[in-house]
């Protein structure tokens, strides 16, 4: 008699499927069978058993230009277990003056209330000497993941290739990984230079002044440094067909390169910025074109894309205010909410990807990535109980009022979707069911990983 | 509670590990987890719980030269039980004036009193314009497999270039798959015409006479026409490096190739021809050299051999009779029990393979390549109870009399080994354990494959 | 005051071109440059001044099923005089019971009355262990290349893998060079049985039982064999796209593979055997499709092609005489007149070759090829002076009855053209004028390669 | 009987090779040939005779940090003449602020007194939106190179990506073709701050912050944008084996990259720095390793290096005093006139490179990538009479004081080196001969190159 039976499900996961029911023990996963018998039991019959998805970049609470973004630890991990998602990786918020444990030591506090599982990379914001040093210290408590900018130069967050040469021998000496946001700055910004008197007021002009050039041209630089100095790099938020096919050239070089896409770049264009309101679509990497969106699903299916992840940095719509030109926006989309309903309602249903490839890109590829699996990110025996029943049959509407995210809009608002997550367990406890979730703040833990 | 239960193993797959139980239903996996309760229970404490092997390449009672080899369907199969292995393919016995249908027939016969499942592939020996229409038949009849030779032209055996063009496009229309010998006959003949006077009584002039050319001229004949034709194309018994490139080659060049190799090509070298019982070991392809083992070792970790087989075709002293001249002998090695016992000694415990890899090359990828996983190959709910309980621990010695197949001598004899299977399931059921084994004849099913 | 000078040309070769004027000494080029004085002097304005054609491919006076190919050394090597080509290579012919050294013995006195420069390929026919030798003997005379066969099997001229593994390892050995006709036997006969009842009485069926599959094949498996002996080896008359891709897939296998195309398979197709006289077109290989002749234009300008020779083999109409079936017919076509006339027309005035393109793939790449670079196939002081004058203004209508060669009829019958050779010399000597050719039989020198 | 023939000299150009005459009428050479007769005949017998050398790549009297480079237009082209060089191609000085219409006329007056026929490329410095169209006006006046940094941040000469995006688009819609020297600004100056104190005081820190990862890493931005736009792109000076992998794999990604080496970069390795005087040996970029000479050998050679230049850039020991940090230095090395010398006598003499190698990289093709051949860069009839007569034979020592370029100190001093140039003529006129050099400064000429 297990503790609790989910019963007659479908359960898949990234290496087997089969029709039957679950059983759980306490936190954990205790039996895959036909028949188990549970003190609780759960019918999923007609539904999906998934491993509980896990989103690595997320941005709660993100000091940007004045403001936060506007969903916190609470706020987003409910909107997360709303989604099915049952684990989140964040960032520390780095500052050239702070060192790295303090910015972790921080950043834990603040992330302390989140009611489902989390993690952090490590922002670094300003290189110097003691940079090294301060990449050990944090290494060694579990946090094996640092982020680099190669943008953002205004805001002294671009790290220059002499830097990254030297920050990415630390990173292989380590046994690291880098996390890079890549987009070539000078770029960027000669194309805002270039841009006709009065460029800036026009929302449109995003697209113009940061396109797959600048995204790409990062990537190759990235790439090049990646192979030459055997660190491993994962590039985050990919956004563009001409970025894809870098990847791949630098793979084929022998770089040690992954990546992740986000559904806004699986599904919206850059025509959204000629809309009334597409101010509110502001977001760095910008959004591209339809082929772009295609080029993106075709990586992610044949395996070219590492995984799914959302950069949710949501801002409302009084923050995303619109002042007159666009550098003066806070960029970042709402997304942990709403992540796996997309892929599965544009990708699965469309034929676009297999179940078995949805659990691998939204759960068991995060899992490896950040040295989890199989605790996480599968459903075997002794796995963590984090799974997710989803309902692959209603037809609804996505609408904000209805959605979870301290956001009062959506990219995808009026968009028809099908299937949702009916019940989200995290560790065993059900934390969404129907709709409902756990008030039980704090419940999440922070999750290292083990060095090797 | 269950028909049965493993307990507390390390359960092995291809896809997923874990330590726990593993609960049977009838002939089915009913559950894994643990604590599971059976009306019978069998304790896995301290040993591997693997899905049965499957042995895609053997040869029971095969008439050869006037003499057949030594295990028929009964023998066989035991033999099969003890090495851990739970189905069989073997092949019908073609001639070019009987039909592929009638081969079919009689083969059901002969392997009626099997004691594990059993399947086989079509052999076809004599091209003639009504072959294409009957392998059109046996296709219906769930046999997807055919089996070709590029040598053995003096028994008839050899298919020519524009026999095989036209044979690979049938195969192709179909989506049926061709088994190749691949050795290039011609090469053998000028080898054997430009021996010394008598040459032929050297034993080891079977190795100088079947080279690694040989091997690797007829797999780029072979490669190529599976690439012009579209048909998917199976090298068997791949016995060298040369071979191995050539396969690779092909590959690239978007040939639909893939390949198996033997323990013998894996361990033995062509020096023991210079034995003076050297002709025992009479095989073909001939043996090779240590290199060539290495070569096909590191092909089977990276995945570039799809599996191991053992073109078990066994035969006695008495039948192995020294003539005088090696193409007098009958060609064959016993291997159907021995095989997982040598990978695993030879192989994972000496780091050249993984558990997982294990499993995937004698169980797994041989069920997908017959179109039979997951209901053979793996250990989900639902499949079939084919089941090892493989212990890791003991350290024995070869020696054949020890042995089941009925043959009276071993290749390995007297070879140091670690581990072996002490209980096998079939559907269910016990067929061995601890070195007893069934003694019901006939209880093996024969398996078709499903069209598709 | 030079012995001849040619004034006013536009003097082409592969390396360099000017416009000015050459002067000769002798059989020597003396000295090329501007207001040269000659004893007597030619006038060249308007016209072309181009090294000798050298055709590596010619067959005269071949024995071939009870009849021999029309034309002999004087009237092949007039013709060829007046087709702007200065030297051929045409082959001995081989018999399995006679030596190689005969073989040319034979062949030297049949070439003795030819009036241009002449050497010849080594034809191999019938292998047995006393060629390796042999080969050794003749490449010691200056005899560097070896004609080998993959089809013909009826005629005892097709080698097996066996064979050419063995022929080609002698090749590699001596630092020869081993020519092929690459077309698989087995395809074409296997091709032939499966023709309906009566078709072989359909000349159409020459190329759907000789189609590119029966030579792309070949050149695979000689390229394997090639790449694994490292014998140098040069595809004769290569006929097809399929063919094409095989060349350049095997050399970028490291075979070190050579090949030439023929003005027939540039400018026919297999269409024309459909015409009421279709069968005047027989030749092996068989005429492929305007995309075939397409590819290999392509492979001509980019190099992929060495060069152009002709397979010329002319018989007349009477002894084409059609008997019912295509294969009784006297396979082949005249060639040796018209090859540069063709390539020019349709070549160079069509934009698909440069005249430098021209003068390599006719006269330097088979100059180098022979050994014979830079005495013959540039126009250096010190060169022979075998010199073209080639006029590229007049538009003419190719008539048989207006060409030299022994044959009625031309497989380019009413086409019209543009450019001719008006003049040709020899080693100084005029032997062609407006149409006038020399009698001086005889006056043609053997041309061996000195061995390295 | 012509105005001078060269007698009984062994001709090289690239393409063609012949022992005998060269005649000369005026500016042009008139014939090629055995027995030329002339007004005046100067005889070559024991040498060779070469198309003139073309450096394309020297700094004559360079504004450098308060001096100038210490040849000017007259001593360093009379240099050049002593080295068997007979055209230069220097470079536009640019400014920010000043139009490169303005940087030409006036560097056309500098240039005006030189001895052999000169160029330019033209330098941007300072990128801004009127750029473009002075590209445009300078390209229509015959100047199709522009040169570009991507280090030297510190004064002004630094393009960054998004700058090289925008000029790259101008050079491929012109036709044009942009010069880079590429070396990455970042990573020098991380590497300089990463310096121990003192540092800089240490002359071998130059290498050290100027490694083969700041060459490599440029090529890799530069390739990238090259084939992003379909510019064609040319690498100054490489220096190391990184570099020239770079340069391999942008053009197998299709960038148009060609690229030149420099002797001291095949000859020198960064070891010099360690010697008493090492700061004589400044330059940018750095000198390297051993094993990075041998690199550039090879691809010189094998062609991957398209041709060699100087980077002519001559400071006295007194401009180059030591003031205590290797960043104060003026960077460069004298070379225009040992170049031919060096590579005659290191490499030629040594067998990595045969006489028309020799040629072609010293010739032929920088005459090709400046638009010039066949006028120069090789000697057919018609071309202008730029001649070297360099003997092979004398065997000498390398002393500054012997050599006439204007500096005091030779970076090869005492080297032992065998064959040089004894005559050199500049379009019919011979301007120098047996070390006595023309004083007719002003007859050299400005080369442009036509439009196409």
């Amino acid at each position: 008699m297990y503790d609790l039976v989910i019963k007659r499900g479908n359960v898949v996961t990234e290496g087997f499927r089969y029709d039957g029911d679950l059983a759980i023990e306490g936190e954990t996963v205790a039996a895959l069978g036909q028949d188990l018998k549970g003190k609780r039991e759960i019918s999923a019959e007609g539904l999906y058993v998934l491993p509980g998805g896990i989103d690595i970049h997320t941005h709660m609470a993100l000091p940007v230009g004045g403001t936060r973004s506007n969903d916190d630890f609470v706020t987003g991990t409910k909107a997360a277990a709303h989604g099915g998602v049952t684990a989140i990786v964040d960032f520390t918020v780095g500052a050239p003056e702070t060192s790295l444990g303090d910015d972790l030591s921080s950043r834990l506090e603040t992330a302390a209330p989140a009611v489902v599982d989390y993690s952090f990379h490590v922002e670094i914001v300003g290189w110097h000497d003691s940079r090294v040093r301060e990449m050990g210290d944090v290494f060694e408590k579990g946090l094996p993941t640092f982020k680099f900018f190669t943008a953002y130069g205004d805001s002294g967050r671009r790290m220059n290739n002499g830097q990254l040469l030297e920050a990415f021998r630390a990173v292989a000496s380590l046994g690291a990984t880098a996390l890079v946001h890549a987009e070539d700055d000078d770029v960027i910004h000669r194309l805002i230079e270039q841009l006709p008197r009065d460029g800036m007021s026009d929302m449109r002009n995003l697209a113009v002044t940061r396109p797959d050039d600048c995204e790409a041209l990062a990537v190759s630089t990235i790439g090049w440094i990646a192979g030459r100095t055997g660190a491993r790099v994962h590039v985050v938020h990919l956004s563009s067909a001409l970025g894809m096919e870098e990847v791949l050239r630098q793979r084929k070089a022998n770089a040690a390169l992954s990546c992740e896409t986000c559904p806004q770049y699986l599904l919206l264009t850059r025509d959204v910025y000629g809309r009334p309101e597409g101010y509110l679509f502001s977001a760095s990497p910008s959004l591209k074109t339809e082929a772009d969106n295609q080029r993106l699903w075709q990586g992610l299916a044949l395996g070219e894309i590492d995984f799914l992840a959302t950069d949710h940095c949501p801002f409302t719509k009084r923050q995303k205010t619109w002042q007159g030109t666009f550098p003066d926006l806070p960029y970042g989309l709402p997304g942990v909410e709403t992540s796996r309903i997309l892929l599965y309602s544009e990708g699965v249903r469309k034929g676009k990807l297999s179940m078995e490839d949805f659990v691998r890109v939204t759960s068991s590829a995060p899992a490896r990535f950040m040295g989890w699996y199989p605790k996480k990110g599968t459903l075997l025996p002794g796995s963590d109980a984090d799974i997710v029943l989803f309902d692959p049959s209603p037809e609804w509407t996505l609408l904000a009022e209805a959605l979870h995210m301290a956001v009062d809009f959506s990219p995808y608002e009026g968009w028809k979707v099908a299937g949702r997550p009916v019940c989200t367990l995290s560790r065993g406890e059900i934390i969404m069911e129907n709709g409902q979730v756990t008030d039980r703040e704090g419940r999440g833990r922070f999750l290292g990983r083990s060095k090797k």
